[in-house]
């Protein structure tokens, strides 16, 4: 592989070189000479890399053995465990060097049993499961009329007490957008619809799922309690369920169901994010970080969330690592754990390096957006970065525009862009993400093999032009 | 709704009648213009009647009120018998007469618990179900390494005795197509896969579910044994984790699972068909039979199998008896009982008739095939007959072809058919039905308002011509 990369390259450059225009031989000549030489080696670079990555299934053999091998990754379980054994492994088979676990620990959560129905008037089974970090309830459920809100704002708008004895019921669907837009505004009653509905005294709360699909599949995720309100517990219903209780509310019913989930936090437990580089020849010091997050739901095998990422991020550092091509700064992959239950794994990376190298982290992307097509280049360098145009430039050609709106550079690298790292996202079209997000249909045959190779060859080019680019990404210099 | 339909059919057949070409006036021309003013007030009926199915909701308002108001309806079940009351009373709203129910008794199962996972390598749940018929394994479940066979026929030609201590497996895909023609090779190892294994002495059977989706569900449907051999746990997995068990296998593993079954048969249960008349007015006694099946498997709401037949054949009944037109025939809507448990209304029909009126059953048809529209004319009434092309000129312009391939009626048509009872079936587009069939995601929101008005139409057009023409179905005259 390397060698055959590199006759492909010396043979393009030479190409390229021989049909570039002849100058007169004068200093300034010279130099634009030699910078027009760098660039047009550069350029087959660039051109080496992305074909070996089109040609490839880096990327998608990843994601396939760690969907496999490990299935579903709960942080804070023996899987997750697994998955960073796996990890580990993997990083050494791809030949990334200085591979470590760098464990911390996180509040345990379990799933237990779960059941649902509609007792009255129309009895008939739910299919529903419990938010990450809901409460259980009472074992043998709770059964109670329901209170029906056709959106969140509707509950929130509701007057303080008034839902005592009753199950709320948080309708309101999510809208599709390529850039998930949607997903924000429709995932405020996941977050916030335990702690609203308890404000009003209700005993527990069913929503229609944070999810654009229409199949029966409940769409779990992490919620939240506010400290100073009974915490009650949650579950989401997949999209038909909700159409159900939807139509029996238009028609006038009064609904009572039944609940029962034995959701729980279970104590400490541990986690860990599974770090491995490729060490720079030139600027070893300057980190360009990397990766996707290896924990993922218990519902499905995670593979557009976030297989894929571990996928896209292992998948760059191996036709780099395949390349033969020495990077000048330091490519540094991460997998974080515990993502999906609070970004756990970003904050403690923070906390791990914050007194070390942080400062020395030049640019920081993660990859945690499904399994399509990068469709555009997001900043988080502050207006008119030339690294952009530059990279830009290099990508194009793969459909890549220049996007127009700002990046944390994703979930797990928002801590450390709020400490100041530099951060970039390709973002991938994600307008069907919501289908599968946090379901158990996350499986391995989502995942397309040209729409990985096109983020692998996307990834690879923008490391390796990181690496080597003299824009000074934290004007340390 | 009487009224607005009979002006405007007295306005259209005025119209067309002052737009046909004057005859001479001789007895033949007087026959022949005779017969041409018929065929122009037929048209202009048949016009009429279905200009208010396609504009109208009549079989979609059914499906929702049947898929809502009982959801679930496991044939033996109460749901099932909750459904049989809905029937009679939506009989009776809309208008139809005679409306009773004919009891009979089946088998009772119940599904009961079931779980599964892969044991080893790779420890992970599996989401299965069990068969319709199925025993349940121990309780505690079956731990077993895994017989792997990549098709029901690779089971078959493996020599006698062999799987003592295993779990067979039988993986093999089905192929999409309009009529549905993979599913009866892709049903064999339903059918036989228990059978099959246990010859060579497995202790139980998982497959790949019958069925063409690539999402978490599972597919049920009815399995058989064979009398002489031993009974044992059959249980179907969802696409994407039969893919998961082919890829460990695929990589030479050795594979281990576990499988818990409660399903079991509960002894006598009452099933039912539920049946309701439009008495014709001319030939009261020659009965044109029509329905869809009213039981469905216990995981969905049963929305497309056969919700949609109940919509269809209803709806096509309301849009008649809205009309005001009286056929001169009777035109008999039939909601068959315990059809997915092997076709146990269909077989108590032709008991509970075969003495009595089953001879004067001239035509017959039940529509069992999902949803879309109906894209061509089969026929079970012997090579050539007038009728078909009687039929065709007056629904071609829906879309509809005269299909070349014969049939039987439907399900629950065939033991009528098999005593003499002239068929007919509308095919509709089954591309897709089996994404869907005997799965969880069979719900209400899978149906199109569209493509249910086009069937009704159809529908509303093959009965009310079946009532009125001279084509002698049985040879009686």
């Amino acid at each position: 592989m390397k060698t055959a990369l590199n006759y492909a390259l010396i043979l393009t450059a030479a190409t390229l070189l021989a049909c570039s225009p002849q100058t007169v031989d004068a200093p300034e000549a010279a130099k634009a000479d030699t910078e027009q030489s760098e660039q047009v080696v550069q350029n087959a670079k660039v051109k080496a890399l992305t074909d070996a990555a089109l040609s490839g299934t880096q990327g998608y053999d990843i994601i396939e053995s760690l969907t496999t091998e490990i299935g579903p990754r709960l942080a804070g379980t023996p899987q997750e465990a697994r998955a960073r054994d796996w990890g580990v492994a993997k990083m050494k088979e791809i030949g990334l060097e200085n591979v470590r676990i760098e464990d911390f620990t996180i509040p345990g959560w379990e799933r237990g049993v779960e059941s649902g129905s509609i007792v009255a008037p129309y009895p008939q089974p739910l299919y529903l499961t419990a938010l990450g970090g809901s409460v259980a309830t009472p074992s043998g459920g709770i059964e109670a009329e329901v209170a029906y809100f056709p959106t969140f704002e509707d509950l929130e708008s509701a007057p303080e007490g008034g839902l005592e004895g009753k199950i709320v019921y948080i309708s309101g669907r999510m809208d599709k957008a390529p850039d998930g837009a949607g997903y924000g505004p429709a995932n405020r009653k996941r977050r916030g619809g335990a702690t609203e509905a308890a404000k009003r005294g209700a005993l527990a709360v069913i929503i229609r799922s944070v999810g654009t699909d229409s199949h029966r599949f409940p769409h779990t995720g992490q919620m939240r309690y506010a400290d100073e309100v009974k915490k009650i517990p949650i579950a989401a219903l997949s999209a038909p369920d909700a159409d159900q209780m939807d139509r029996m509310f238009k028609a006038g019913e009064t609904v009572r169901v039944k609940v029962e989930l034995g959701a729980r936090y279970v104590g400490e437990r541990p986690s860990g994010n599974v770090i491995g580089e490729i060490v720079g020849s030139e600027k070893p010091d300057e980190i360009i970080l990397i990766g996707g997050h290896l924990d993922s739901w218990d519902l499905g095998t995670g593979a557009v969330d976030d297989g894929a990422g571990i996928g896209i991020s292992m998948g760059a550092a191996k036709v780099l690592l395949d390349s033969g091509y020495k990077p000048k700064r330091t490519i540094r992959v991460v997998m974080f754990g515990a993502e999906e239950v609070g970004l756990l794994g970003g904050f403690a990376y923070v906390d791990a390096h914050k007194d070390t190298d942080l400062g020395n982290h030049v640019l920081a992307s993660e990859s945690d957006f499904g399994a399509e097509r990068v469709y555009e280049i997001r900043s988080g360098l502050g207006e008119g970065a030339s690294f952009i145009d530059e990279l830009h430039d290099q990508i194009a050609f793969l459909g890549i525009e220049k996007g127009t709106k700002e990046t944390n550079g994703g979930p797990d690298i928002g801590p450390m862009f709020n400490e100041g790292v530099p951060a970039i996202r390709l973002q991938q079209d994600g307008t069907d993400y919501f289908d599968l997000h946090h379901t158990p249909d996350d499986t391995f045959d989502k995942i397309g093999k040209e729409e990985i190779a096109q983020n692998v060859a996307a990834w690879t080019a923008m490391i390796w032009l990181a690496s080597e680019t003299e824009y000074n990404f934290r004007g340390m210099n």
